[in-house]
């Protein structure tokens, strides 16, 4: 493989900058071994100003000294026409427009929103799991009116979503389809973005509910497990390609979701039956779990963990505390391996929900995408 | 009903009396309309100083007065002969021993600790649940060696198994058998007494692990909601008793329990499969929940909550900080009834645990055991 | 004393009703012996709607059926003519010009904003301290143009001023003026109302910060422990009075505020010099705020606390968890009662900031109002 | 100066190890430039276990592979005979025999307990304060009998403590004498060891009591800020030297602690006053609070900070959970430079209160002892 450091620096953009999410994104590109932040986008309150006054930077990390006199620019095309790829921490009630918007302009977007996760074009990625997903964007440039050269639209998926699809793919890889899931997680605050969750409702408490998060669990784990399958499409016999939502092997999925209060992680309690007869062992999901290797790694994506699920032997680990924090948040932590008296097995799992549960997961989706050709580098 | 105020007061004694479920004990004894405080037993190290020497006092309520001078004995039968009965309060390596003593003293145990409660005489009685099996007591008494006339042991269901229990058995109660649990916790700091988890260890964190607790929860959970079966002894034909740990439908449980950051209130996180089918809906369980009463309420125990289970209607109730305390953390809340796509129905129970999961159901079992004469009053 | 049970109800109505403090207001004042709700008043938004659906609760506490159906009205003093008190819970974005209106409508406010806590007219009064200074009413009344013969505006304190206020005036009754003051102060999360504190700023950590608070509490103090003086007006020689603000003997004062991940509960490090000398002992002190006993309480307000200060002789407490909630959080809490180095005493305070420090505040007001006779009964 | 890379690795012990302060000495000296692991010691209990089953490992860093089969030995001198310097994280209740032990066996002890803060041949150093009390050494080798040669011990300050002492002696060497100082601290549970401080005694609440930590703060402040002094000894005229504890211009010190529920980090709200009139201004503090570099630093200690104390401009920093991690936590953070109205600046102190507070310290001396060449390298 070429080496990586030599390639010329990828121009990036950033919209919805100063929000939460595109606060991480920044503090992981500037640090980025092939890209370079070239352009902030932000709401028109923020427009204009340096984006060290327009923004309320609440990372642990200092902000680079690169993007404090960046001034941040309107959330539209022409001042990112230069971007190679486009990042998108943009809220839900904005991203659709805009993002849209940018596709049309013929650039690519790396979206964290959940505006176009169901889109039947656009592939919803984790990238330790399905970057093959990513074969859609040709058919979703064809589609597109007009046609698209270089523009499209990649999501990656609900930062709870990402946290169990890890292990369940693997052991999918190994072991075949899973037949049913019951998840109950116990969600960190920052996943709620900032401000977020009012201490009050958090403090010596938790909370049985999160608006939309059991069903968004339950349809982009399908969408991202699930294969891409050919169509014949009613319009003159033209084939295309649909997502199968693991349709071959339905997969019954019941999700619970819990608001706790922990700063940064998600950890979810898990249970699985197989389709094959007789399931896997806990010792061989155990050792399925720890020997995967996602694609990503592989193919030398800087920001994908070298080690993608760290299984632990200890009775109670992971934790997020103690967790979280490894291989700065990209792999995903697994415990507790062990029979389920009513499924087959059950563990539990942690992943940082900041990390690969949001802007790690669009930053190695970009990192994938070129080194698939798929942006221009 | 024979107003119960016009009683003379019944003599109570508090084993483990400088312990957490001690003082629980104390608080609530020394408001209790029928019991009066009569002695205290504790460790030998507290033995013979008066209580408000020997305790390190944990309860936000104030140490009632009444018990500040009393002596401290030593957890022998001796100084407990006149109370008609003895709460326990004792930690699980100790209480087994002197619990079985003060049963061969002839005296009337209710214990908190677990050490009994998979004993086949002895019942595990959550008292809004099972009261029932409260029958038990004469086979236990005759059995004994020389057999009893008013000793014996009941025991009391650990938090989190308290918890759950009273929804399910208000569903089989009305829908009949409960064929498979899958049951998630979420459980205060409290259920481990103290000083119980040190604070490195859960702020900012939940751990995914309480040692022997998942055991528990899905062995208790067959004996309270199981029944009583005449079984032929093999010692001459004799017929005895013996609790069928729910054996007529066998019921499939699976418990994960975590810790969290929580001072006071268990919640979990319940999904059920029925035996009947079709199943019945979200609407005819809240209804069915909504209007179970427990026999303890019913028969007029005062320390039973008029409202055995309140069914809450907003998305993200209950919580541990807003529902533990209404009815004296007695009852126990339900929310979020709803369909689960992998069983039939899943919802959110939450308890305080430190009430109707402790102190409060020893104190209601004892005042079953008074109304139904079991034990001299 | 007139037994206050036997008085026809008051009719009492409350602004902000469906904000945090308004809720609180409405919480007490459910079940308060003398006063009744009368008329709800909260924004255009919610103006028309019943309160139970125009709310979005927050308290512990059930909300009260008496107020579910009640229709909120917007804050005009039309629907509130027949109030003999007006309760304002207001933002103060918004209170001056609603209370001001109010006021000039001749109606009677008890207000719980900062808004005209610095007016040279209006009482700033902590009912624990210094009714007193309701005598400024009058004036307040015939310097209105027109003159008013009902309507006034009182305002109380700050939470984090209540809390140290008491004692400190325990203080100067008994051993004469305090010389200089510093005071640090770690506050809890509902001082800031709802949302209020967003989580993520406080879960695992203290802010040093809270924005304006250690100028009123510095200002605040100063003008509630100081007396009434007259003055002669420049407008034709008629004798005014004012607050004096401690000015006979100054008052140096310095204020440091942190925010803490508590629930409920302001605990302030204090520590003072007095004027005379030698200054007395810490046990003196211990003694004095023991044995203090509010005005409040003596001429029989139903809702100030038996026990103005409770002192604690435990070294480590008070503490906000144990000890917030005794007297419905009416009293304030003192511990570790020790010499100070520096100055002469110090020691630990603790108030119930929703209760005595904002709600109970106005409503014991009130009351002090009602037995004054200067609010029509 | 030379390299210090080409150094012969010199080998250390850790006394104290399987503990939370030995675990971090662990952590730190695993990945040390200059010192290699060569013992580890702890109790009887540990003796004999290889590292890994003897510890209950609790940093989040993992454990370094290299200790994990280290076999743990006995707390006495024989294993440690060829270490150049003796870490000690060991408990008070036995640190005073043991490290007297080691010091009589001519090891050179540098230690994080408390036993011989007070010693008056034993310096108390915060590196980043006073290294040159490290010149007493001789004097305690000669005073011992017999001499020592290489033997000595040498502490570093409570966790406190040293968060404070760094930015006063930054200001105390420009400003000249301070004058008074009143400190109130919000510390970590960290700061009390595992378990430590029990959940319920802090979740939703805070203590204001610490044993014994304000008589340490007073305390060890004036030997850390004070100098040292020569003095005529009684014993035949010869010159002795001795810590003069800031006697020259006496500091009057008033502290009070408290603990707060935040995992790691010390705050402190800071007031001093100046021996110079006029005192300094607000920004005259912050140039020298930021200007201030370390000798420690200046040698080219590895393990000191880079900027000794960061000055933050926002006016709610430093806050525990956004600041104690820069540098590793080796440095101090300050902000909210004010005037005091009642003495003369006020301001927040944050610091790590697990490194610099404690075996960072640690580190550092030892480092500052080699460049110095009081321990053989």
């Amino acid at each position: 493989m070429q080496r990586q450091s030599d390639r010329p620096p990828i121009k990036v953009g950033i919209l919805g900058a100063t929000g939460t999410v595109g606060q991480r994104f920044i503090t992981l590109l500037s640090v980025h071994p092939w890209f370079t932040i070239h352009a902030l986008g932000a709401s028109s309150r923020s427009a204009g100003k340096p984006y060290a006054q327009a923004v309320n930077w609440k990372q642990i990390a200092y902000m680079p000294s690169a993007v404090k006199d960046m001034v941040v620019q309107e959330c539209v095309p022409e001042p990112f026409a230069e971007c190679a790829i486009v990042f998108s921490g943009l809220d839900a009630d904005v991203a659709g427009d805009i993002e849209a918007a940018f596709r049309s302009a013929d650039l690519a977007v790396f979206s964290n929103a959940k505006n176009f996760r169901r889109d039947p074009h656009v592939p919803l990625v984790v990238p330790l799991v399905n970057p093959s997903h990513l074969s859609i964007l040709r058919q979703q440039q064809a589609l597109h009116s007009p046609p698209l050269e270089k523009g499209f639209i990649v999501t990656n998926a609900n930062c709870s979503t990402t946290a169990h699809v890890i292990p369940l793919h693997a052991l999918e890889a190994e072991f075949g389809p899973i037949d049913t899931l019951m998840v109950t997680t116990l969600q960190a605050i920052s996943g709620a973005g900032y401000p977020g969750v009012p201490s009050l409702d958090i403090l010596d408490n938790v909370v049985p509910y999160i608006s939309g998060e059991e069903e968004k669990l339950e349809w982009e784990t399908r969408k991202i497990l699930g294969g891409i399958s050919d169509i014949d499409s009613s319009e003159g016999g033209r084939v295309l390609q649909e997502f199968d939502m693991h349709a071959q092997t339905p997969l019954k999925i019941s999700a619970s979701c819990n608001r706790v209060p922990v700063t940064v992680g998600h950890m979810m309690n898990v249970s699985v039956k197989f389709s094959r007869r007789p399931p896997p062992s806990p010792q061989q999901v155990s050792e399925a779990l720890q020997a995967y290797r996602s694609e990503a790694q592989l193919q030398g994506c800087p920001s994908a963990p070298v080690q993608t699920i760290t299984v632990h032997d200890e009775p109670d680990r992971p934790q997020p505390r103690m967790d979280r924090a490894h291989q700065d948040g990209a792999g995903v932590n697994v415990g507790r391996v062990r029979q389920c008296p009513v499924l087959d097995i059950k563990f539990v799992v942690l992943a940082d929900n900041v990390s690969i549960g949001a802007a790690t997961s669009s930053i190695i989706n970009a990192e994938v995408a070129v080194l698939k050709g798929i942006v221009a580098s």
